[in-house]
């Protein structure tokens, strides 16, 4: 049985193992204050070409979510996010839990918009008895693949600055966005356009990790004070800031991140081909076609996938998932049954 | 320069890293779901002799000790710790953080004892206007190296069921504490005596990983929540389940504490030896001896550790930690030029 | 210029008034330990047929909502509330500050269905991606007016017990629901069927104060800690005390709230004949006729009230609230110049 | 009985009861924006010559300290206080629970030192595993009766801005303390040298109230909002209006103070006469004599009060505390049988 399921069903890219090994007996100092994630903080500053930037490693998507905007907010200031929003829709109320609303739009699309955030604004005026809009939550790539264009993430941030709120982008999978056939943004315009945001390594190559970047050193200068009370400092620092070294001391996480966009590529141009429709239209590793109940249960014999939702009486919208680590002769062999079982 | 600061100053014993190798491309679930979180579960319950308890891993000793109180506790419930303890000393109020007081006792040998535990109560009766002392929170290795007899954890663990008080044992440095040679405590018995416990792996030989112990399984069934919520929920567990697969699947874990044990034993004694006292008597991984001025700063020429406390114009206690990776040939060298300094 | 923008624009019924001078010099003990605070409660008892219950007296009716609900939940577990529902709309986050998320259903009369309540729990079964709904919050009256039967409180109380949730009912306006035209429902029964719920007095006669009750007295032992800890504890308890006592010693509470509904059904009954449809159909003390611009332009030299919500181009809904205090004189007043202006 | 326990045994001063009287039926808005409120809020910048000073009216003590605290602290940041002081003694972890370490500082006498915060910030500098302590909370007059002299509190004041701390001072007795007979620091000092302060008026002649005051308007902007979260506004807000502009808009407050503290002073002098020693020496209205056992088994007759501390064997401190409500007539009595039991 091949896993389509997630992407993060593999270890680490092997690079990143060898260095673990090669590195083990050097002695460091505890906390994140070893050479590797001072070095690899150096060259991730000048990928974003931001100097400035106040950089730190975490474990995990939810802990830096919860981190950051729990560090952000007053009381009584509130998040605003895509009802589907890794935040609101798959985190156990961890925003909540640090004591701050998520207020959600629908979106069809898994992005928030500008009129999104205008109308919550005006839902939003009856001081003090409703909660205060303060920051906005995107993800890119989003929770169902699809990514921002440049001209849109602009928009967002002008949005943003016109309203006095804070702008941050969750790239668990960022890597997917930026390396996706329709992508016109740079790490260094995301520098420039949000006040936080962070890059995903957990998804993309590592064991765990992710790079969450302040871009103004003023933001919170506190944040080291945030990570240690959290329970979100590891003693062994080190081994987050190898894996980030591996991953950008030269190209290897957008390498990894293309290869898993191209195998779910492969996989959307073959039911395309053969003429299925998608519940969504993404550019990135994970894709959603609407498969024929007979043709997901002959499937199922071989791999595993979720059913994402149900369209008609005879048909459902699937969801794959390719990652860093998924090999093409896999995805061949699946094109393969896909197009036997047509 | 050889450093004695700490016992995380390297990697992950060998034998890991060739597991994490090996397992590499092989498809897991996530979330602890893997077959390798499962069985080192299944391992470790039967080296505690309970087949009820519910284990978790985690990342790290403060991410585990305000997990497991602020889950334990309603939020006027107190802890009760020695001022030593970690989570007063040395966790940036991550306790305070999750609402709670830490109530604290002045110690001699960072040991809390049943008096300590009994005074603390006496003085919070005037309900409803002060905190009600719920959970004791001792720690085995201590924070200064001793560890609890036998006699004093019963006596403990007496004290909190006459009281209702929960028993809470943070277990960072556990092997060091069951290899010291004076230790006459079984896991089996610190499962029995407490009602949690945690077996700390990041200072004996793991990367990173703490493998916390609910002895009964209805005393927070929850706890899976809790850990996603506060962001401690590894997509890729595996790598935490590997771990302690490899530490606990024969006898790895101990023999790296026993290590560390005797590398620091072998120091204690020669300074003991040459005639020098000690602040504290430990009988595990960190020693305190108590050095002239002089020779102090001779040795950080070669070596890094801290100095602990002046004790009067011309010596200091010093602290030296060993660790499982501790070479023995470093350890005699410290020790040939501790001889040639006095 | 009348207001009837809410109902507590006035102070307190003057027989609370004439208690308080009464009383005023009498020495007392702190902290709802008063003799008054002590036979309320023990009247409210009665009157609630649950000579087990525990009562304790609150400011406000946001802090009554928050100390309950922080105090009844796991810091995972969510509360369910309709999207009209005083804790959602109007409490500036209140609950999720205290760490949890409030889910909420769109209703169209500001009721909560059993049907609302399942369609939720079948979406959060993703243990733990998700958070546990653990509570259901509903009001009655409810924000807008409509009163719960005792047929669908029923079917709520069996929902929560077969679901294993919690049943909270806030009763700011409990008054104007029990003395409701069309109110089959009694206070003995509320105290059957819920877990907790509360009086409020704030809106009918009081200066401040509501009364919580916890119907089962092992609910929540500790609510003293926690309204200490909140810093809900008023030091004069007494006036909270001799407040209830006023009202409950008789029918004073239920005179008062039935004086209100009388006044807003007057209002209601007028704007009916003349041939105003309605936004929502309430039979207690807030109506909210839908009439022209240019009526309301008009009434708005006399009289203060909410424009609700805009119907169309010429015409808009109204809110009109009356209180125990609003002179039946100026009602007539108001149904006068509204007949003039048709 | 006569009751020396406490200072809030009785209602309020005839003329805050008169007041709710004359204006109950006038009809106000609610939340603070009454114009009783506004007046009072008017007056009260007038006496401390700051009219920019931002004051809100709040129904408790432990409510304007928790609400005051965690408004201007970040998670990591500290409390300093005394060990006495009432944060810490008797609010039931108040602070903690907003997620505040309180660290704290013995005292002989209640009173807080430049030098035990200095002492304090050389033990909280190994960032980031320790709290940073960031605001220092004072007590005048302090929980045991003792006053700050003007030229302590600006110590206090300079040290605080040398050392970037935020400085609030707790006046629930501040009347008390402004009219001690050796008290040299007004009004208008006190909102100088401190960022903010309240003036308690639950334990001076209301019914209840607590008017706290931001000697900056920038210093928190957006406290309506977190009176709102916290359930700390009430929709009455003209009962501490009325009872704010009663007591400020001449000199009443003052003058109950004074009886207070003269009706203590009395009991004071007489037991000095007799030769009985104090606890702690006292300007305002509690004292500590100590007295023989013998001696407060026959006042209990006839008394209640506190038995405050063992001295020895056959003697004990007692605390005496006196009102604004204390008759004379009483006091005299008191004294007269503490002399004929000598």
């Amino acid at each position: 049985m091949y896993n389509f399921k997630n992407d993060y069903s593999e270890g680490a890219h092997m690079r990143i193992l060898d260095k673990l090994r090669e590195s083990n007996l050097v002695q460091q100092l505890g906390y994140g204050e070893d050479d590797y994630s001072l070095e690899a903080k150096a060259i991730l500053r000048q990928k974003i070409a931001n100097p400035a930037a106040e950089i730190y490693f975490l474990s995990a998507g939810t802990q830096t979510n919860l981190l950051v905007i729990s560090c952000l907010l007053q009381s009584h200031e509130a998040v605003i996010s895509a009802q589907s929003g890794h935040i609101y829709a798959h985190e156990a109320g961890a925003i909540e839990a640090t004591g701050h609303r998520v207020i959600t739009a629908e979106t069809k699309d898994g992005k928030l918009r500008v009129a999104d955030i205008e109308q919550i604004l005006q839902n939003h005026t009856l001081r003090p008895h409703v909660v205060k809009p303060k920051l906005v939550y995107i993800s890119n790539s989003t929770e169902i693949g699809t990514i921002y264009q440049l001209s849109e993430l602009k928009a967002l941030s002008d949005c943003c600055k016109l309203h006095g709120l804070l702008l941050f982008l969750d790239g668990a999978r960022l890597g997917n966005a930026l390396t996706a056939s329709n992508n016109d943004i740079t790490l260094a315009q995301i520098s420039q356009l949000t006040d936080v945001f962070y890059i995903g390594a957990t998804k993309n190559g590592a064991l765990l990790g992710e790079a969450v970047v302040f871009n103004s050193p003023l933001l919170y200068p506190d944040f080291d004070y945030a990570l240690k009370q959290k329970g979100a400092l590891l003693a062994k620092g080190r081994i987050l800031g190898i894996q980030f070294l591996e991953l950008f001391r030269d190209n290897l996480y957008f390498e990894l991140a293309d290869h898993a966009n191209r195998m779910a590529m492969k996989i959307a141009e073959a039911a395309e081909e053969i003429g299925y429709n998608f519940l969504t239209r993404s550019t990135t590793n994970q894709v959603f076609p609407i498969l024929p109940r007979r043709t997901i249960d002959e499937l199922h014999k071989k791999y595993l996938f979720f059913e994402w939702k149900s369209i008609d009486k005879d048909n459902s919208a699937v969801r794959l998932i390719t990652s860093w680590a998924t090999p093409e002769s896999v995805v061949n062999e699946f094109i393969t049954d896909l197009r036997s079982l047509q």
